[in-house]
This record gives structure tokens, sequence and C-alpha cells, in this order.
């Protein structure tokens, strides 16, 4: 029978499916997680996916319940009912969208002051009757200068078209939403003052979105999704590259696939709320250069190389028209300012949300996304900060049985010292392997791990240096005699974390010399960056860290302190704080002082050019070596 | 054979055609002038029609040289080459696009002031690349604040898109495009501050629009067009009505089909003149207020009912893209204000043409468009304005033989006392009819008759009161004894102004007793608007008089005043001033002064609402009589 090759996308695992194979099978066979809750029946519609190259068979009716006519134009179908008649590319699109509840928590301690861009003011022009009416919008006009003592609006078009209509439903009353106190952007025929709007954290690798309420400040509904510009490349020069290889249209594309991804998860959102489009009228982004300027259509060409110079630096305002984004027309999306060519909007969003610029003590700041992006400072100096290439290691790619931190993989690893058996706990399930007498039988444990994501992989290193599996230069022991310490075909040495029978993926998961090597690179890149920082403020020692980025929630601090991914620090002094960057977004959008704080915060920082920096790679080749003592090393 | 029904708007005149007749042959048959300078071979272009409704035979050959895709998407077809196979609707775009030379001498004199909207700024960052360049965007505002001491730049989002490859291109040196100093909307790859701008005037029945060099202030082409409106409606008020009764949809109809044709004229202007679209980075807009509404997709329902309110009276600015013009889509469309529910942005534009404002002398200013607008004042006194419904007959709709000042249409007459023989010129040809021995064998003098436009209208009505031919009353006379004067079947009396031999209808040229009643409710209109505004700044009698509209340049003075169309002025006192609602929108086009006097002019003119002045009534019915002795009358 015939073969095709399948690419699952964003990971690019490959593997040869026989035709007629469900995707969702061949996924399976890749070792890569598609969720699906009701085996493979077409009635869950968890298993949805983005068909992005080659063919399958035609929809069918189940899946008319999941996905609709817009989405299946861009190519989404259930992996259960797709079946293989080409070699294919297949975006999993890890979509996540939070349900009121869940989202209500998320950033529920910090969202004190409500100062919102976007104002609504009652509006009553029936006492006009009597007196002449110069035009409505004058008569508005008037009416808000008196009432509320605000003068010189603008209006967006579509005010002054609906506006005879809103007064005449609403009988002379409206509620009028205004943009900054000066464009009138939205009217409703009744006096209602809800209002929405989004807060979007444009990442390389995931992008997330946040639903807010206007007037409450509270977060509706939270969503991640694969960014689908992953098609174009994994890393940000990937994609600065197609952007430079396909003048004036690369960006376009990009920016189209973003923007789809984006309608398609804002959509979901509002059916959930029960809120309609033009309800949502404000949005904030953050995102790194790149991503930032592939959102606003600017070709980030210039950004993949020497001098590195962005296009623009300060904030921009741009309606919500002009990129196509289902919310109303009119709102204004509000772009949070870049640093430097390598520190972007989402290192402003995290210092607005962490504000070591107001706190005495100074701070190191680390932002764990597909690069690192650290800070350091505190209220009386300066700020200086930079951008450390990492790269997506640390996110499971380039890892042989890596993957990204979602269902299926394995998050925490433990290495017995003595007999080097491992105990590990996937995502999806509850507590440790070991603490499951049978895991085949257990139900509270029955996802079998697919692959390994960054905090396992930390927590796997770090114990095979601690138990001698590698030594201090990360070679792995010749000594130890273990059946998991194995040479493979290619005479390279491999370690097996889990054996073939329990994994859910038919053959061991392994990490070998190579994957151990790249980590030893990232955390020799993001190590050797934050040493630059702390030489340049003459720090000896950091005494508080915070690690930022969803990454950051799940790992280990010991284990990250002990592998020397990150500068000694005492470990109840480091912050984990989640996504910074998003939350910034979110800051901003609720309280526009936030926003000029950015401004102010983002022209002030200093940026460090490691690639120009003399000490740099220094230190970034001490810290390629993995010390286990790290308190006496670094303190 | 079979026989279907053929309308021709703008006029709606209607004819039974045989099936598979040209267009061009039906229009001939209808007594439609429809141009063609090869003899329906296909090869002059000339008589390119647009078919709104129904069937014709396939588009062939010779069209693809005159019609190009887009255009033939919108039903465009050459006349000659379209056969008639249904009912069908066609459209006369009576297309006129004059060439540059004409085009230069319009407005001549009158544009000696040059400040546009948009100026042009050489920048050289080159001096930037032993710095660090901070963003690209940032050093252009930085080098435009040191050279040129402006600053506090905003930027359309597609300079920011243009600007990193315009640096490349250009070697480091660009020009950058600034409307208002306010906000970057273009940027050019080299040092170059060639610009263009375009002044519109929609009309309700013709659409004129002047594309402008804004470095020299010259008229590169000028051109008209019908209004594609009048599909919906020959008058404001049906074009209200269409809106009313397809509310959302009816106005976004009129809209988009108003900005397909000016498109169209556009691509025209471009082409001949060898400019890009992008280099039109400036339009000015003024139309009646209905014309207004409609051009910004606002509903202009309110318009038609009590008390008439506007949905806005201030001048506004949006942004081509909004509008779909294919012009630079960052350029702002700046449209004027309007006065009052009937008195709009073409009045306006009349007035900071003309300035009344700025001269001693009591002026009295009649814009004879489809409806009238009147203003009377002077520097020391208020304005005041009114609009008189004098509807579309001295546009020649309304009447029998009725047609627009158009080649064919007769616009001169004049009648022999004793013998009440009728002399005619006719556009297209030179001189009097009288002066060529035999009109059929004379080249010169090779266009027929096929109808008359409001200035021959005017000639004859005042000809037939001096000559007897009707009484003051403006019945037809019952003695005078002419193979002329003669009963319809009807048993309503008309006069031949051409007989059918003579014609290129194949039938007379008549003007009847409704006809000449069309005429007296028109001119009672108007000269009883006058009235009213004279009452009310109590003024007796008019020195300075200025009759604006293109109608204005054909009409005879001293029959207009034998009418009685207008109160009584000496004749060398009255100044035909041509498009002055369209030389308003030139002069706010290249000088922003102009813009600033349009909207405190607006403010400051007095509306007067003749539906609610107790006078115009009594001034409305004397005014329907003819006063032949005009000077004793009125003065």
């Amino acid at each position: 029978m015939k073969t095709y090759k399948v690419v699952f996308a964003p990971s690019f695992k490959e593997i040869q499916a026989q035709e007629g194979k469900t995707v969702l099978e061949a996924g399976r066979d890749a070792g890569v997680y598609i969720d699906s809750h009701c085996n493979a029946k077409g009635t869950c519609g968890k298993c949805r996916v983005r068909i992005v190259e080659g063919n399958v068979s035609p929809v069918v009716e189940e899946e008319h319940n999941f996905i609709n006519e817009n989405e299946r134009s861009q190519g989404f179908r259930l992996a259960c009912m797709a079946r293989i008649h080409s070699d294919i590319t297949v975006l999993l699109p890890g979509e996540n969208i939070l349900k009121a509840k869940a989202g209500e928590k998320l950033f529920s301690k910090r969202s004190e002051i409500m100062r919102p861009a976007v104002k609504a003011y009652r509006v009553d022009l029936s006492a006009c009757k009597e007196n002449v009416h110069r035009a409505f919008f004058e008569d508005v006009i008037q009416y808000l200068n008196k009432e509320y003592n605000i003068n010189n609006f603008e209006s967006d078009l579509s005010v002054l078209q609906n506006l005879s209509k809103a007064l005449k439903e609403g009988n002379e009353k409206i509620t009028v939403f205004a943009w900054m106190d000066k464009e009138i952007i939205s009217v409703l025929p009744e006096w209602d003052e809800s209002a929405y709007g989004l807060a979007l954290d444009i990442g390389t690798t995931t992008v997330a979105l946040y639903l807010c309420d206007l007037k409450t400040g509270d977060v509706l509904s939270s969503g991640s999704v694969t960014n689908p510009q992953v098609l174009f490349g994994t890393d940000v020069m990937s994609r600065i590259s197609f952007s430079a290889s396909h003048p004036g249209t690369g960006v376009r594309k990009m920016q189209t696939e973003l923007i789809n991804s984006l309608n398609i998860m804002i959509n979901q959102m509002l059916v959930e709320n029960n809120i309609t489009s033009d309800r949502i009228i404000d949005m904030t982004v953050v995102g790194n250069t790149v991503m930032h300027h592939i959102f606003l259509g600017i070709p980030p060409d210039e950004l993949g190389k020497w001098p590195f110079i962005p296009s623009i630096h300060g904030s921009v305002d741009f309606k919500a028209r002009e990129f196509g984004l289902v919310i109303n027309p009119a709102a204004y999306v509000h772009v949070l300012p870049v640093e430097a060519g390598f520190v972007g909007a989402d290192n402003v969003g995290v210092l607005i949300s962490e504000e070591p610029h107001e706190i005495e003590e100074m701070s190191l700041i680390i932002d764990l996304g597909t690069n690192g992006e650290i800070v350091l400072g505190n209220k009386k100096g300066p700020l200086v900060s930079s951008s450390c290439a990492t790269g997506p290691a640390l996110e499971g790619a380039h890892i042989g049985n890596g993957m990204r931190a979602t269902i299926g993989s394995i998050e925490k690893v433990r290495i017995d010292p003595a007999t080097h058996e491992v105990d590990y706990a996937v995502i999806g399930n509850k507590g440790w392997a070991s603490e499951k007498l049978n895991i085949k039988n257990e139900k509270s444990y029955k996802i079998k791990p697919v692959g390994i994501c960054g905090s396992g992989i930390i927590d796997a290193v770090a114990h095979f240096y601690k138990t001698g599996i590698i030594s201090q230069d990360g070679a792995f022991s010749k000594e130890i005699k273990s059946p998991r310490l194995r040479k493979r075909e290619n005479g390279e040495m491999e370690f097996v974390l889990v054996w073939k029978d329990d994994t859910g993926i038919d053959r061991d998961i392994v990490l070998t010399q190579n994957d151990v090597r790249q980590i030893q690179l990232a955390k020799g890149a993001l190590h050797g960056g934050c040493r630059v920082l702390m030489e340049n403020l003459k720090v000896e020692s950091i005494t508080r860290m915070v690690i930022a980025g969803a990454f950051g929630l799940h790992i280990d601090k010991e284990n990250a302190l002990a592998l020397g991914l990150i500068p000694w620090c005492k470990p109840e002094n480091i912050i984990m704080a989640g996504n910074s960057a998003g939350h910034g977004a979110y800051l901003a959008l609720v309280n526009i002082e936030k926003r000029e704080e950015a401004d102010r915060i983002a022209r002030e920082v200093k940026y460090i050019n490691l690639a120009l920096d003399k000490n740099f790679q220094k230190e970034f080749l001490n810290a390629l070596t993995i010390p286990y003592k790290t308190k006496q090393n670094d303190n």
C-alpha cells in the first residue's frame, strides 16, 4: 500500500503513513499528542487540526458541528475524520480557550486601577427637540461639552454613518464611546456602558489572547493558540528570511495567517461570552520585535542583519479595520513600544507588569520564551536589558523527543542516584508515574507520555549531573552501568527516560548526548547574558529574581539552579510570574497610565547587544559547564 | 419581430426597439445623442455606455480596446456593438475628460496662493550611518525636527511598512509627504516632490473631477460624468427615498456606484498624465447635503423630513482607503462643511470661490444646478442663504423634448417677432442654423438637433413672451396664426421649434404648454427665493450678481432677465462664473487657508428655510408671471 510523508507543525515531526489512515492515527504514530475524548468518533471536536498542505478525504457530516465555513476554507478538520491521500503538512493549532471561571482568576490581584482608553458617556438629546438642531454630530459634541466638559472630539466615519439611526432607535438617548477623549469610535442606541477589550501577546511559537471587561477589569476568557507563522519558520531568524526572500508578499502572508488564527479565537470568545464583535472596542498588543513588525505588516528584514534596526520604536495606534480583525472596525489597536532590535514590546510588557523601576531592591527579570530576554535594575539606577539566543531548545524543539508543554509531555523527572531508575510526571495525569502501581489500568493515569517538554528536560539534565550520569562538561559517563545508558546506532550516547511499553509512541523516550549539548548551549547563552548585565551594573549577586513566561511556571527552581540555567539566587527569592508580557498587555488595556509608563521605560532602558559585548564570549563559555554546587560557584 | 423596451438614463427616455438592434441605433431613434465618430465600426470608442439592466449580445473583439475588465464587469459596452436581447436600461455616462491643454486653462487665473495640505520634505539619513540608529521612523522624525523644525509627526501604517525599503532603495535619501504637518502619509525612495490632488464636485446629475498638480496649482485634467446615482432617482428626494426604503443597503449601493464611476475617471486621468495612483495624495469634495451624506455613506433619510437635520455639519477628513478610491490609500479626503439641511458643501465651495464676504458691494450669488442655491450678503453684514426647489426643469428634465446641454441639444433660440420663424444653435455646430443655406450638406453643421437644453428653453420662453406667443401668465396665445403653434392630440397647445426633417429624431422638436408651466414653476421658486433674501437684508435692488454652475455659462442674460428667472440687475453687472462649487473644491485643495475660511463661513452663514418663511408664498406667486419689462417691475 502507498505511504505518504506526514509532517506535524509546530514540532515538524515527520512520519510515513499509509494511504487512508486518519491524521489522528498518524499523529499517534509520530508521537504527536492530539487530544480526543470521543475515541475518534467525531463527536467531541477536540482533535481539530489544520491541513496546510496536501490532500485529505472530503469533509464529513460530523465535522460541521465543530468547524465553520470560514475555518474549513482555512483547512481546519477533525483529525479523526480526515484521511491521508497525499504527502501532507498538519498544523496543530494548540487551541486552548479557558472558560469564564478560569479566566477570571487570571491576573485577578493586579487590576485594581481601571482607566481604560475608551470611556462611555451617556448622551440625551431629547432636550434638543424644542430647540433647533444644527446637525446630530454637533449636537452630541455640544452635549458632551456641557455635561462632561470635554471638547474637540473627532469621529470615526462609522459613527457618523450610524448616528441618526442610533438616536432614532434610542429615542434620543445614546451611549457614546470615546477613545482617549479624542475620537468617538462607537455609539449605542441605549444607555449601556458595557465595553470589552483584548490584550494580545504574540509569541514566536504561541499566541495568547485575553478578553477583558473594560468596566470591571475582569478577564472573561483567555486563550492560546500555536502561532501559525511556524509554518514559515520556527524561530524569528527563519521568519526574517522568509520575509526577505519573498519581498512584499512574505510579511503579508505571515500577517494574514496570524490574523486568521486570532479571528478564530476571537469568535470563539465572543460566542462563549455572548458578546457581539462591535462591542470589543479596544486592544493592546505585545510581542518581540519581529512579531511586532509582522503584526504591523512591516517587513522585519533589517532586524536580521547588523545593526539590527527596527522600523519603528515608539508605540503606535492603528484602527482594527487596518488589520482585518473581527472586532469593532473603528477600535484602535495599541501596539506597545519596542526597546531595540532584539528586545521587543513583550519585554516592555514584562517591565510594566513587574515594575523593577519602582522597587528599591535590584531585580533580575528573565522572560523565557523561544528566546530569553533579561532585564536588570532597580528604582535608583538605569535598567539594562539584553536578549539571549537561548533558541527553542528549552521549549522542547531541537530535542529528539522534545515537545511543547501540552498533554502527554513529561514535565517532571527524578532519577534515583543509586539505581538510576527514572520517575516522571506527565501533563494531563496527576502525580508521579511511580505513585501508580499499574499505569495501564489506573484511570487517573491513563495518558502515556509521548515526549518531554522544557521543564522535564531541565529536571532530567540536572539529575543526570547530580547522579553522575553526565560529568561537569556534559558528557555521558563511561563508567555507569545501566541498561538505560546505551549507545545509539550512530555511536552517540543516549539515556532512556521511559521504556517503549510505557510510552504512547511505541518506542523509548530518550535524551541523547546532542540533546544535552543543546541544553548546555541554551543555558550558556542565558546565564552568560545575565552575567554581562550584572557586570554592567556592578552587581555581584542576585537577591531578587523574577522568571516570567508560561514556561517558568513549570520549571523546578532547584534544578534550574543546579543546572546553572540561571545565576545563583536563594530559591525563596525567585518569583515565578507566569505570562508577565501578556499581563503587561492587559495592564495597558485597562489603564492608559501603563501605556505612558511603557513609552517612558522603553525609551530609558539601556540595551546591551551581547554580540558586540567583549565579556559575553568568556561568560558564555564559563556557563557551558554544569555547576552542581552553584552557590559556591556564584556567590 | 420581437421588440423590447429600452430606457436611457439619466433622461429616462424610453423607446421600443426591435430585437438585435444596436443600442446606438435605439438611442438615435429615441432622440438620445450618443457620440460616434467611426460610424458604428467599433473603432473610435466614443459610444461607451453602461448596460445597467437586461441582456445584450456578448462582448466582441473591438470593445477590448476601449473597455477594460473592471469596466466590463460594471456593464460598460460600446453602444454600436451591443445588440438588444431583452428590455434594457442604458446609462449614458456622459464621460468628458478634458485633455491636459484644456485642463490647464481652467481656474488658471485663480490659483496664485499655493498652500496645499500635503507638503514634501527631503530627508537624508546617510549621516546616521556613523551614529547609532534607534529606529528608522524615529530617525526620520529627528531629521525633520532638526532640519525643518517640525515635530510630533504621526504616521500612516503604510509608511511604516514601506520605510526601510524606501531608505534602502533611495540610498538613505527619501522624500516624505506630510499631511497638515501632522502625519506622514507617503514616502518616496528619491528626492522628488511631485504630488497630485483631486478636487471633486458631486452634483445630483453630473460629477465633476479635477486632477491638480500640488506643486504648481495647474489643473492637469478635468472630467465630468453622469452621477450614476440617477439610476436610483433623478433628484435628491428620490435618492433619500431609496435610502429610507432600503435601510443600510440603499446608501451603500449609491455610494458604491459613485465610487466606481469616480475610479474609472481617475484611472483615465492617471493614464493620460502618466501618473501612478499612489502619487495622488490629497482630495477635496463638495456636493449638496444629500450628495455629501451619500459620499460619506451616511443615510440621508433625515434630510427628507422636517426639521431636515444633517448628520454632520462641519468639515471632515477621512482616509481614501475608507472610500475605496484608487488613489494613495493613506491620503486624506477633505469633505467641506455643509451649511444646513438643504444648503450643502457645494454652496460653501461657491462662497470660498466668489468671496462675497470679502467684497464691500452687496452680491447675490445664484448657483444653478439641479436645484438653485442662493446667497446674499457682503463684507459688512451677515450672509443669508437659501435653497430653491427649482427642480431639474432648467436642466431639460421634465420637459418633453428637454435634454442636458450636450452635443445635439438646442442651446440658443431666437424667434422673429413678425413671422414667428425660429432660428437656433446646436451644441457641436458653429453659429446659428440660419447661417447655413443647407444644413444637410454643410459639413460644419452636420449635427442635427435631438432636443433642447436649459439655455435654449430660457431663450425660447423669453422669445415666446417677447413675440406675444405666450401672455404674461404663460398661456399660449389664441390669436397668433402660425403653423408652428398648434394643438396636440390631447388638446394641449404646443409650439414647434424645429420641424421633423431638420431634427435627428424623425419628429418635430416642440415646447408644450406644460413645458412652459414647468419653467414658470422653476423661475417662480428661484426668483421668489431671491426676493425673500433681499427682504431679509432689506436690499431693494441688486447691483452685483454672480451666476454659478456650468449651466450659467450658456444662458443668455437678457433672456433670463426678460423671463424673470432672476431679479433685475444690469446685464453688465451679472458675472457668469462657471463651476464655482468645483472651483471652491479646487481652492481648498491647493490652499488650506480656504479650508479654514470654508469652516468659518459655513458656521456664520444664516440659512433661511423658504418652506417656513411667511413671505415666500407671496413672492413665489408673484414671480410665476413673466415680466418682460423686468427693469421697471423690479427696480
